[in-house]
């Protein structure tokens, strides 16, 4: 099959939608005008042997991070959707560019985009064109486009405000890092209704991504130990030490959860209206805003204490 | 130089413009609204290996294919660039990622940004966002947006229009493939003024990039081989063998010229607008647009002829 055959297999695939007037197959794609809101893009490459392991013909047991190809598929555009989330944005297309080496077949590709056109389905988003190149490794970029009415930026935390978390965090690697969620209704529940101040995806680990927002904002941050709510996953990878189930909350990437804060009167309004809408996602409070140095203040049992750094620690990419 | 950092160091170097509300540095990017007209997309990759190479240390000479990182950088903007000439779009932003390997200093980044966005400011095209990671082999995949109001489709081919070449054909290999001048301001042209009825532009040869206009659009085409325009370039590269020559001009990728039809009445408005605006970029008119089925019927002074099938010696991705 050759490239052109490859792209109207694909086209075939696709569904179109009223947001898409040209999708794939000519020189570029079109977007339909926006009724309203402002046009947000965002972009996030995976690389093989970096983001995920593939399993080769002749490898016989599959260690833990080889991933299938639909799991590579539907995380290369989620980790996308949860950018959308995190600026409260509502994912209308994405593109894509693939490094394909010799040894993924067609069918491995048919396989990878099925898992990720099955995601783009639930999150009804069109894919609208894409690029292929001959490479050493497989390596897949995703830029997505979003509209958001008033898009949440990580530059509007105020001194005062509560610091919230949905979900839990840490012990990604376990599953959670190709099987999550993106938080994109809550993100959008969150921007329709002005319910946050400021608020950013949790990919790089708590410790870094509060940081982010410390930094964008000019504020400080008193944040309390004992609140983080650890993941069961980071639990069992630490055997039960809670400790060290603690540093990966903080520290581990891919939680992909919804870090942000919130006025108090945001807060009241938030809560009940939360609690209604996503019963089985938590918002955990773990501190506040206050004024001061763009670095997070620690507590523990009411005391300041001293952590470790653990920059080095969350996810560098390079 | 960790990420943050070196984010810091590039956001530095690029210029914000009107058409951006929040660039790089958050979850995503947002633009701000158009005016009017339609969002267009596009997405390229260009991988070292394939599409250039890179003098690793120690490497002597260096052949004629590996380029400087400023040439890698301009020419990833460059295709990109060339997709909206294509669809008569103005170019308004772009994001990137990046596939990092460890022979790659932060210094040859720099430099490759620095290719990058001497090139974008030309174009008056702003860097919006990005991602990194490790990789085993140096990639860059770029996505761009741009305006059009009424973008120009491969699909609007009718029998009767005249088939047009902007530029030379053939031997891009030799330094065109990197130095070339993506025809924006000429694809703006045509798009503002309704003076073309379909194009593309030419990255995998005449006679694949025709084959496209033809399928899109559901009809045939006659094409005058001694009209063809050969480049000087693919002359030198076949020691003046002008039948070698022609055969290049036809097949050899990435000369990104405008390939377009126009009715004859839109041609009487075109030429002489043209000839003022663009005096140095020529049109030439190569053949007809005729019912039929969608295939090239070449004609040599004035006979029908068989060519070759050339469908294999073009460029192929995989």
């Amino acid at each position: 099959m050759n490239e052109i055959d490859f792209i109207e297999h694909l086209r075939r695939k696709i569904s179109r939608s009223r947001a898409v007037s040209v999708g794939i197959g000519d020189d570029a794609a079109v977007l339909a005008p926006l009724r309203r809101g402002r046009l947000v893009v965002s972009t996030d490459m995976l690389v093989e042997n970096v983001d995920f392991r593939i399993k080769k013909d002749g490898q016989r047991k599959a260690p833990d991070d080889f991933l299938t190809p639909e799991q590579i598929g539907r995380k290369a555009l989620a980790v996308n959707l949860s950018d959308m989330a995190a600026m409260g944005a509502k994912p209308l297309a994405f593109v894509l560019t693939i490094g394909k080496p010799t040894y993924i077949s067609t069918k491995w590709l048919d396989r990878f985009y099925n898992g990720m056109m099955r995601f783009a389905k639930e999150y009804g988003v069109n894919c609208i064109g894409g690029d292929f190149s001959r490479a050493r490794e497989f390596s897949v970029s995703v830029t997505i486009l979003g509209v958001a009415e008033k898009p949440i930026l990580r530059s509007g935390a105020k001194p005062g405000d509560w610091i919230g978390i949905t979900g839990k965090l840490g012990g990604s690697i376990r599953r959670h890092h190709f099987d999550f969620t993106p938080r994109v209704k809550e993100g959008l529940l969150l921007s329709r209704h002005s319910l946050v101040r400021s608020m950013i995806d949790v990919s790089d680990g708590l410790f870094q991504d509060l940081q982010h927002i410390l930094r964008a904002s000019g504020v400080s941050a008193e944040v309390d130990l004992e609140a983080i709510p650890v993941s069961s996953d980071a639990i069992v990878l630490c055997h039960g030490d809670t400790v060290a189930a603690l540093k990966r909350a903080l520290t581990d990437g891919e939680d992909f959860e919804l870090l942000l804060t919130v006025s108090s009167r945001q807060k009241a309004v938030l809560e009940p209206l939360w609690k209604r809408k996503f019963p089985s996602v938590g918002i955990t409070w773990i501190g506040r805003i206050v004024k001061g140095r763009p670095e997070v203040q620690w507590f523990s049992k009411n005391k300041k204490i001293r952590i470790p750094n653990l920059s080095c620690v969350g996810y560098q990419h390079f």
